[in-house]
């Protein structure tokens, strides 16, 4: 046994959660003090002492009220587009989880009859109909997370975004400090909601399953399907979303009428920030809630039929959580280097500082993993590998769950590299469109293959190291190591669409130059760090998969993933398809909504009068309808084909074929989608260097319009599909089929593979 | 037994090859019946009667010596860059040869004694060391023949292109037929002297070799290692000289200086007609060969540990040999369809004749297979399977052969339906050119993932019915009967950049606008039937490397390849990556030598005075210097890659890893070549559809130099390095390095996995 005892877990994992929404709350409370108001009866902020210090020409008191106009407007857009999308996703709710409880329910006929247990054989397990009970109920509990997680984000970024505006009239630093403290909210809601529910459901199920924590963990397994699936929806809905409205928006705008992006005569300006809301912000945090409910559910999963399933012993087993709890209080801290004690002054130290917040926090973490491996666990137990038990020491975890950290921030740093136009392979890009949008376009297409080298190569070593150590266990905490410091890694990664946001409303109200700069600054590091964030998701993704598949493994009952033989071969060959079919669905969706959203653009510029002359308004519903139609009519097919690729594979084809295809789309996803969102980043970021004209070399290549800079453009709506719909949602499309599989591994393996049995 | 006797086959395999050879040569002498001369010497052809029957305003006299000046000048730019090319790769053929020799000796120490063999252990088989050499010479070999079926290939290709110019004045169809002989002899060359080679290697072996079938089979792979490190480096630098000169030329001359293409006053024209040759003909002969011979040996291997090996069957151990000798015939039998039965006298009717010859040679072959099948092997027979001896009986091998040849077909009719511009997909690509080059390239990326769809799912069906019919060797039958018809396929391929030199050489030798319009379809139609060959050479691909695969695995005595045992698993994600890592390099490099070209292009135009009006000659030489220079310096990089990781792999980490980087990089690398090849070959049909105005919705998005013309160029170029450098070479890559590995394996047994062993 190890040192914290049962009673100190149980106060242990709730009050960091608690800590967690407390402190996010705190930094709401933070935000809040920024006043923006106007137009909707509150005290309005223009009396406050920051307006009018730097502002020139444009009155300050009307500059708020229009800012209060714009975040409303943004916010009841995305309100309402995320409303609608719940509606439809309700009911994809309800069919998913009768299928859950039919499938898993008919495993044993729908008996009611206790059973011994799969591997603690001595004892007696609960009937499969509860499991198919309880596993429902998880699911439902998941999906409801995920949908909390996604739209308190959103809350607090539309909150956000105008105070950033704002905020950038005091300064950089200024305007900083409240987009990366929004983003922290969001972080801290995100991880302690995830932990406190997991927490009080296990405990909720414990009271029925007693000492039955095979079928358990097995239930709770539901959580991260829940979870998972919503993700799916929300990112690939909120990537259509966003992106056909930015891609319209810009084709139009950018290209064909030469007005600056988010300027407040294009029709689409408001659909394109809506977008970001729904998209970058909800779809990303349902996205990182999934990632962390699978990996969590693995862990415990793997665990309850290790040693300290099996000895009852809850520290040990609780092991994950306990991690998960120290990971809130090392980003709390981390949080307060970037809020408190260093400032930012210049616009070039926002990327070095948002970099160092990654560091600290991998730092300082390194050191709670240690503490926590220590006193949770027993110094040697044994963990059940495919069959075998594999004796463990305690110190092997530490190694597990440091390395998957580790790696987190080998690949955050590389995307960078890769993504930032601070360095080289951004500025060859820049370069290469001196010749034209074809060579920015390959070599941009080159840049992403290659950024996925590294990030392979670490994700390879961490999975070698902790399988060596702990077989599936190790590959599990791992995952969870990587999104320990999920709390900072979202705030980064929040902190980007939220300046995104602001500078779009600095145009949009007619702030100065000067202003729009600081937010434009903003947003280029918020490129990078949105990147970076892909590529912890990504990252991590492909670590709770593999988990997961481990896990599903198991509990299917197979003993070895041959690739020797035929069905084990054609699911990972055809796996490996699965990727590019679901990001042609997406792209193609993107593409043709992105052509209504022109046609619209177009249609209002030439039938409105006075629209180019800023005399009248253009209809901005419009735009926000077309995006909210196509986004909800093309999400349905990419989610039918990672929803139903599990069932059919596994009940015609069987469990072997299934874990081909686990193991095929794992493997290649994980390339597509790092390559897709580097790529992506790098162009958005080679347009903003020549946009910049920060050097001698970005200022031969610009001004705006130059004809660098219109190849420029090209490559960067290229780019929007990529790195914001189709990319990210590959990290959803590898997770999700490898929790879908575990959940129903004990009714493929009970009546799959019809197929082969007919022939 | 089967029917034919031992005596018979080294009597028809032999006799079909040599009857191949015929045919070859009665094609190269029809297509020597048009006459082109001028400049060197010979009898001028403008006595000829089919001068001057059409052109109008030109001088036919003028013509043709013009036709055949750019004739030379390209003939002598590819052989000079051939030569050039060889003496580089006959510095890896010496390295490489020693390595092999040095690696396999040093497997039993350099001993020369006999051993026990390995299956039949009631025999003796002949020392490492002989195998070593003997492996060496088979590499040799292998190197020399695919050599000789890229240069071959380049010289018909450089004698029809303006013969097929010249016949266009006659008609569509005549200059039809001229190209598609050309492109005959060249798969007839390839076919037979592949077949005859091998057939004389294995007898001249068998002096030494005696009854040790093992030792034999084993030195013979080293020939399909050969053929296919050659086609490595003639497809990856041929692809590179001649997209950086494509690139090149189109960047300035078609966006920048509005020229048409192929226009005489584009300094890089003459290195963009000699890279047809150099990269599309002499590396997809190289790459073809290097394919057909893998299976070959593969096959061979595979049967040589099976009951028809140990039992000495000579008839039914040669069925692959068998099996190609089938195909020559059949193909040439399909060939006189096009060229005698059927007529063509429409431009519409080319595609569809194309179609049918890959049809009729399916259908034709089927047959073939069927008598072929139940005339050489015996009624049953047991293979081996990776431990176990499978029991079989003959009409099992039908299905697998013809199940390749089916696949083949399905590819093919896959790959036409996406890329021909006679379609909805290439059409929708056109459309979306309406709102700019951004999203062509959305569009386009999306049709090139979803074509990979239908093409992995008849893979993966063949894959399935073929190894449960008879293992691994029915997986390398099914590879060779996709490759079957190769000489029909080749044809068929070849006829393309024919067509391609044929357009360039009407337009620099300014013949009419009439004759160009025909070039231009036979172009056309030529982007499609390249992109079906390329979609056979990476169907054919998959089958051979799993083959191989299949054949190191048991070479390499590894039982199981465990996707979750650690060791395989990183491995499958580290190969899944290196088709990326390799698509980046050549990518990059096309774009950088394409950027050289650029600049040199500009420079021209800049300083040379009256190079516009035409009054001036460009100075070509040192745009093929500068191409040449690119290619030979750009293939190194990539080539070591693949040629290296195997044997990192294999050395440090060990055979099981090797055999997950090898499933890896299959699974990844199949997805990227097709969609690669796909969307190329559709951005280039897109582009010619506007062009070519044929319809009224191709009208509404033409003419020439239209926005969304425009566009399009844009798409046609970023797909260039796409679907002839980068795509293509990765079919390279997964053959490659299973066929090292497989080489290599009795090495990496015995001495490889270092780095586990120390740690």
């Amino acid at each position: 046994m190890g040192l914290l005892s049962e009673g100190l877990t149980q106060v242990v994992i709730p009050l960091a959660a608690v800590v967690g929404l407390g402190f996010a709350l705190l930094q709401w409370f933070l935000v809040s003090k920024v006043k923006v108001s106007g137009g909707h009866g509150e005290r309005n902020g223009f009396k406050d002492k920051l307006i009018g210090d730097e502002e020139e020409g444009v009155s300050s008191v009307e500059v708020t009220i229009k800012c209060a106009e714009i975040q409303h407007a943004i916010s009841i857009g995305a309100t309402s587009f995320l409303f609608t999308q719940y509606r439809y996703l309700s009911i994809f709710v309800g069919v998913f989880s009768t299928i859950i409880f039919l499938f898993l329910g008919s495993v044993k006929g729908f008996s009611t009859k206790s059973e011994a247990c799969a591997y603690n054989t001595g004892n007696m397990c609960k009937p499969a109909l509860a499991n198919a009970f309880f596993s429902t109920i998880a699911f439902l509990l998941g999906a409801f997370t995920s949908v909390l997680s996604g739209f308190l984000g959103m809350k607090i970024a539309t909150y956000a975004n105008a105070r950033t505006t704002l905020e950038a009239r005091r300064g950089v630093g200024k305007a900083f400090i409240t987009a990366f403290r929004s983003g922290a909210v969001m972080g801290f809601l995100l991880a302690a909601n995830g932990l406190l529910v997991l927490y009080i459901t296990i405990n909720l199920f414990k009271l029925y399953y007693g000492d039955d924590w095979e079928g358990l963990y097995e239930s709770i397994t539901g959580y991260g399907l829940g979870g998972s699936s919503m993700a799916l929806f929300g990112r690939v809905g909120g990537g259509i979303y966003t992106k056909a409205a930015d891609v319209g928006a810009d084709l139009v705008g950018k290209v064909e009428r030469n007005i600056p992006e988010d300027d407040p005569r294009n029709p689409a300006v408001i659909a394109d920030n809506v977008g970001d809301n729904v998209g970058d912000i909800a779809g990303m945090g349902s996205d990182l809630f999934g990632s962390y409910a699978e990996s969590s559910c693995a862990a415990l999963f793997v665990a309850s039929i290790s040693s300290f399933g099996i000895g009852h012993d809850y520290t040990a087993m609780s092991y994950p959580l306990i991690i998960s709890s120290m990971g809130i209080v090392v980003c709390l801290v981390t949080t307060l280097f970037a809020t408190d004690l260093f400032e930012i002054k210049k616009v070039s130290e926002i990327e070095p500082a948002l970099k160092r917040q990654l560091l600290i926090s991998t730092v300082f973490m390194t050191a709670g993993i240690a503490a926590v491996t220590f006193v949770s666990l027993p110094s040697e137990f044994t963990l059940f590998s495919f069959g075998t038990n594999k004796a463990v020491k305690n110190w092997y975890l530490f190694f597990c769950v440091s390395i998957g950290l580790w790696a987190g921030l080998v690949i955050g740093y590389t995307t960078e590299y890769y993504t930032s136009n601070a360095y080289s392979p951004v500025q060859d890009v820049a370069d290469s469109c001196r010749t034209g949008a074809a060579t920015n376009v390959i070599f941009g297409l080159a840049l992403g293959y290659k950024s996925v080298i590294i990030p392979v190569f670490a994700i390879a070593f961490a999975i070698y190291v902790s399988f060596s150590l702990a077989a599936m266990y190790g590959i599990a905490v791992a995952a969870l190591g990587m999104l320990s410091t999920i709390s900072t890694g979202l705030a980064i990664d929040a902190y980007g669409p939220i300046s995104d946001n602001a500078g779009g409303i600095a145009e949009m109200a007619g702030m100065s130059h000067k202003i729009r700069e600081r937010t434009d600054a903003l947003d280029a590091a918020g490129n990078t760090t949105a990147a970076i964030g892909k590529g912890f998701a990504i990252g991590s993704a492909a670590l709770v998969s593999l988990a997961l598949f481990g896990a599903y493994v198991s509990r299917a009952g197979i003993e070895t993933v041959d690739v020797l033989t035929p069905k084990v071969f054609i699911g990972l060959i055809v796996g490996a398809m699965l990727p590019y079919w679901f990001s042609a669905m997406t792209m193609k969706s993107v593409g043709s909504a992105a052509l209504k959203m022109v046609e619209e653009v177009r249609r209002q510029f030439n039938t409105i009068p006075g629209l180019m002359e800023g005399t009248a308004k253009p209809d901005y519903a419009t735009c926000v309808k077309i995006s909210t139609d196509a986004s909800l009519r093309e999400m349905i097919p990419p989610g039918a084909l990672v929803m139903l690729t599990p069932l059919v594979a596994g009940t015609f084809f069987g469990v072997e074929t299934l874990a081909g295809i686990l193991a095929g789309s794992l493997v290649s996803g994980v390339q597509i989608a790092i390559s897709a969102s580097n790529t992506g980043g790098a162009w958005d970021n080679a347009k903003k260097y020549i946009e910049a004209g920060g050097s001698e070399h970005a200022k031969s290549l610009g001004p705006k319009g130059s004809e660098p800079h219109k190849a420029a453009v090209i490559g960067d709506t290229i780019g929007d599909p990529l790195k914001d719909t189709s990319g990210p949602s590959l990290n959803i499309l590898i997770k999700l089929m490898a929790v879908e599989s575990l959940v129903f591994a004990p009714f493929f393996a009970a009546h799959g593979g019809l197929l082969f049995k007919w022939l």
